[in-house]
């Protein structure tokens, strides 16, 4: 029997969009006013969702106190109340959309969830835009 | 790397559920008070998830603008602050369920996202019900 | 000791904002869409908040198992999937705005709440507006 | 075409997690605080997810005011304002995990829902922990 | 400048409304399924104003992160995953109604935030009924 | 008859807590993780409360639409996507925790609306936290 457990969780961050081989004119032109070079900033929501077999002693697929933990040491302490561009190694190179933000989150997390239980990043920007990735 | 893209939006529409070909009764007994002669109407809300490659230059699958540009005109414009039934043209043989709004919105979409990206629809009629269409 | 206890509630009604009194062109300028002939509709979420005496023997303000009851017949029951302008005999000569519709709900209410309670009414028409009457 | 119906609903419970075959020790390790021999509680939120062809007819892949009766008599009307574990014959030998739960709700609808539609459990135990179910 | 700050807690508890000097018969009619003796339980959503002055130097009327610990200290660890009738001592004779908890929590508060300050209390008990109480 | 109506907006801004007048220590230890000199941001949600009399005509407080421009004007553009301590003249000497952001909007709009009618401001700074001001 496998099931899919879910855990929420949230961190307040600044970004900047930017590609720095583009000219300032396309910049503007595909990032608009998130091309601010002061930076702007979003509460992020995060969902962590883990499919596997319910453990027949405990009734659970993996405690959920456990991967509140990780998800605070492996994503919160990192992001939370930081600058991602300027802050989080992951994104020295990589621009910090919603979507590449998933991404790093999930590659960071597939190396502490068991691996016969698959991982599903969902990710909100804002109430009205959100992100979901599988690892596909 | 194929993810996810969510975009929410909404509309306020009037409806009636209705089969023109069923006796009076029989649209009471299957639609009761949503048969209403006089209408009824909803808050819907609308989910758009496309999900397709990450582009490499922009970390985007796609421009959120332009998502919810072509949202505004395709189905805002169209459906917000109108009776579905006498005001949407796709509703004038079709009862405006909250499945075949669904549908509809899909079918106008799929026209206007790129093909080798995959559309779904979630639309909720009240806070308590809500469909799913992909397409299938 | 005095306390508040409030209680949710909702209804989905079509209703058309127009002034009888006013040219077609005044009517379009201050309503806009929502002068839209054919009607259009919205989920509205109502909470009924009343201020009273906490009484010693039950805990309880009042019985919220009889407040809910009472929105049901007064408010639900009259209300929900119907017309405003065409269903409902309190906006037969009263616009249903949103403001207008809270008052006439308060002044519904007020005969059926004990009267040394203060009576509220928050009416949300949308998730972004919303009106609150306390009877000043 | 299929789509995906959906529909909430909820019930207040109390529970203890515990496994009589483990020591007191072993209990409160895995369990924490949720092992508490007096109850705790929660309000459950449920989402059924039903997957059909939609009804020429109708409009319809099932009536939602049956679909809310069948939620109501055979999830709430045994579920709410109960002691899952002492109420609810299901648990008498099955802890009230959330994942468990979520099963027993998944094969009690399972024998109400027309076979050839799929279904879907969606089920909160608080606003930041859920669980998803479809009989895989 | 006086403004009024809040903050948003949970904490998750079994209760039953119960009054020892009532028949049994006179309990179920006035608290019906919230008088299982075996208990049921809520997620109750706190929210904690106060409304001060603003610090000039701080921008702050008060430390958003003392208000959070505090809240932890007197309010979650003392009220979170325990039944409030059997451990929880303010309870041992007073009904544990939504509004006598809420009256509870703000007198434990009143002597914990200074006294130039106002104090209200806002409490849940499920998403449809919730409480304020200002001490008045 | 008097009624307050409200209105929903929000923006995305980066901030940064911090007092110049104070030790790199003394910054560390009242505003923690805020001080980051790289900033972080947050998805501010705001509500403009207006209370004034029904007009008879319009049923109206105030046009909505209007009140949603003059957000869009003097809120909104000033303050989305920007850094609130480098782009926002308010903010150039002042702290931009919530408070003083909630009183700077206040003062920016009690200058937009009809002398007669009260304006309130609520600021979530996170879904946990938000602040409440009436010009007190």
């Amino acid at each position: 029997m496998k099931i899919t457990i879910n855990r929420k969780a949230h961190f307040n961050s600044a970004h900047r969009l930017n590609n720095k081989n583009w000219s300032h004119e396309k910049n503007i032109e595909i990032f608009g006013k998130c091309n601010n070079p002061n930076y702007h900033g979003h509460n992020y929501e995060l969902i962590v969702s883990i499919k596997g077999e319910i453990d027949k002693d405990s009734g659970f697929v993996m405690d959920l106190k456990k991967l509140k933990e990780i998800i605070k040491e492996e994503v919160e302490d990192r992001f939370d109340h930081k600058n991602l561009n300027l802050d989080v190694r992951e994104f020295e190179d990589l621009n910090p959309t919603v979507e590449n933000i998933a991404v790093v989150i999930w590659n960071i997390l597939r190396t502490k969830i068991e691996l016969q239980n698959d991982l599903k990043i969902t990710l909100y920007e804002t109430p009205l835009n959100y992100v979901v990735y599988t690892g596909e």
